[in-house]
């Protein structure tokens, strides 16, 4: 297909290079152009096709297009949007140009967006829509799909919220297969035999928002305030989003970086660095106490320079048996499959773990040390087993500490009310290779006393 | 409701202990009850009650009760459930039971469970259902509407597929608020306007199916064979179900593990030990060439036992933005944001990135040897400057090469047809060790030679 998007980048009309792409293509398409192309397109296109295109969360620089945009059509394109797209098209605007495209909206539709651009940043009222249809319990079902066949398309309906006939506060939610399978007539209660329907606050995590939905199988999830009047909807397709922008922020945390949110090849070289800059040099700040550790086994160092062919060798060790416990215990705690009470459980289990692990590493060492040895590849000198012994024991102590280190480390993020998935795979190898070095030193001193040493 | 769940372990009748809860609590239940306990209660439940719970994916075991149970009730039971999820659920039997619970069903059942059997884990051959509804072109809304009533509420409905009428094969597909919002006399086509909608074949991988789900919008997906004849689809909470294995996945594996397949308090010891203990020995043999590096370069290490206080520091921090680089772009990849021709592309723009970041933290590093040295906290002898200068052009060269390293593995990985999320933080960090011990001992020779080597 890029072949043709090229070629088509040569067509007259500036719009007309979108003939006959559906609005995936179209976003894929303008991604692929120069800012200044883009928005001549966009500029050109009918009114229902600008919205639809400018609609998908996929397309990247939304509010910088729509910044460029002649303000008449700016405001036309945004009221034609969905409001939680507006909002979040809005709030990736700078101060000013947000400010003046709100005031040019009409009163209700600004105070729609505006409400939603207060919630923070990855919670249920950030990613929820207000744009959905309630009837009152006394509705029946043919007068619910009646709304339901009105609705302007701006929103996919995909759940019905029934509301209590005096209060107005949530009842009951009807989906669009309950209305279709009741008898037009009945009340619109018969269409949704649930009571008391799942709903969350405005402040729910979006994280908490994916796992309801998915555990309830549902399509739509209301949010309510303190006296369960409805705010908005969030759409099983927000979730998605959601899951998704959720799933590379961990990874990029797991990598030891701040999460980006804009695609690889969109970020400037000096916002790229900075990102990256910060956990390294915090990590770097971190790692010079192992210096300061060699440092202080400098004496010990200068006598036996044997023992520094294996630091970079055990190191590592406690570093990928922590970066595993970490990973493990992130996701179990990220899908509640384990709680912060459990931690001593967990830990109780990461003990043996850890010893049976660093067991088996280090047999592998001695075996190697003493292959190297006996076959003459390398001479560690005539206490060599008293060095295959420290190695060994250092693997087992090492390891155990990795996997209980690595394990904790999660559990007390999330105790010091941080996200578990803060806890990188780079701060655990840190956190490890420190109290690593000491190990490996304390043991080594500990057998090679009065011979080596 | 957790000293709730506790109390009502003691009721008297087995399956009454759920009287109230609905299908999500009932399973959080049985997650938290011995094996044994479970099975009784499920025993005792009415077939759609246990049909209800046994159909959600969060249960745990859910193909060792369904083997506990006694034949006539299990066989039941499976056949009461949606064919996808009655796949999932037989497919993690051991073969014996497989075997002799399908011989029990009804020949088209089993005929239905054994297809989806055979699609390979993470297809959406595997993630898709059968029993979908589908209607010929020539059906009217009337007709359709009728259909989604009558069918069985074994499986949410969120689509009907319309099939061209002599060939059978998928022509469009209608939405329920697209058949809501059609006159009842009206063809189906009317209730689908979308000529061309977005399908898949069965070994399409289930992230690619999440992505043209999430990228246009669609509550379900259908699965075709190469002449276009549905074979089934794949359903939205599906695919969020999938996205949410597949994170899970990813970041197990970049902790440098297996992926595990069962929540972690479920593993048994000894099969967490074989997950870990793989990964973990193949990292500490390849670590092993760090030993080897160091052996080569002992008699420098002998001279001067001072470059050794910054191994552990280096290596470090090449590990770190490796790691850092690593996690980019697996997830840019992921996401489709950078292909695989663009490897070259990203390489011109680690190199200076990597650069800029190991000048920062050689900066740092000379500062921190400075002070040390001037505070008189540490001597790192007469040519301390020399040392320092070592320190920053190593760190320049490491987290340069960490960078490179890191970004281009995944890139590697794709072209070897494996998935890019195989790379491990750990894998990058030993990849980056040797080559960082290397990098350290060639600048420091060239820089130290005639002075302190």
């Amino acid at each position: 297909m890029n072949l043709t998007l090229l070629n088509r980048a040569g067509a007259r009309n500036p719009s007309s290079v979108l003939d006959g792409f559906n609005a995936a293509d179209s976003v894929e398409f303008l991604n692929g152009r120069p800012s200044g192309e883009a928005v001549t397109i966009l500029g050109h296109l009918p009114l229902p096709r600008a919205a639809e295109i400018l609609s998908q969360p996929e397309l990247e620089r939304a509010p910088d297009l729509l910044s460029a945009l002649p303000d008449a059509k700016a405001t036309r394109l945004l009221a034609a949007l969905a409001d939680d797209r507006a909002a979040d098209v809005v709030g990736g605007m700078n101060v000013a140009h947000r400010a003046a495209i709100l005031r040019r909206l009409a009163p209700p539709a600004r105070a729609a967006i505006e409400k939603l651009l207060a919630y923070p940043e990855g919670t249920a009222g950030a990613i929820m829509t207000a744009a959905f249809i309630a009837v009152p319990e006394t509705a029946t079902v043919g007068e619910t799909l009646a709304l339901v066949r009105r609705g302007d398309g701006r929103q996919a309906v995909y759940a019905v919220a029934i509301l209590d006939a005096p209060g107005g506060r949530l009842l009951r939610m009807a989906t669009l297969r309950g209305l279709i399978s009741a008898a037009p007539d009945d009340s619109v209660l018969a269409a949704a035999p649930d009571a008391d329907p799942v709903s969350v606050v405005p402040l729910t995590p979006r994280e908490d928002v994916a796992r309801l939905i998915r555990r309830h199988d549902l399509l739509a999830l209301p949010v309510v305030d303190a006296d369960r009047h409805v705010l908005g909807l969030v759409a099983v397709d927000d979730v998605i989003d959601a899951l998704i922008a959720e799933q590379t922020e961990d990874v990029h945390k797991f990598g030891g970086m701040g999460a980006l949110d804009q695609p690889y090849s969109r970020v400037g070289f000096l916002p790229m660095i900075g990102k990256r800059a910060g956990w390294l040099s915090v990590l770097f700040l971190s790692e010079m106490l192992t210096a300061s550790a060699m440092q202080h086994y400098s004496d010990e160092l200068e006598k036996a320079v044997v023992l520094t062919l294996f630091i970079p060798l055990i190191m590592s060790s406690g570093g990928n048996s922590g970066s595993q416990a970490t990973s493990l215990l992130v996701r179990s705690l990220a899908l509640g499959e384990v709680r912060l009470r459990d931690w001593w459980r967990v830990a109780l289990r990461e003990m043996p773990t850890g010893i049976v692990l660093g067991a088996i590493l280090g047999c592998i060492g001695v075996l190697r040390i003493a292959v190297w040895q006996y076959a003459g590849l390398f001479d560690y000198g005539p206490h060599w087993e008293l060095i295959a012994l420290t190695v060994a024991a250092a693997l087992v102590g090492i390891v155990t500490f990795g996997s209980l280190a690595g394990s904790m480390l999660p559990f007390a993020l999330k105790a010091l009310r941080f996200d578990p998935a803060n806890a990188s795979a780079p701060f655990v190898a840190t956190l490890v290779d420190v109290t690593g070095l000491v190990i490996y030193f304390s043991i080594a001193t500990l057998i090679l006393r009065g011979t080596v040493l």
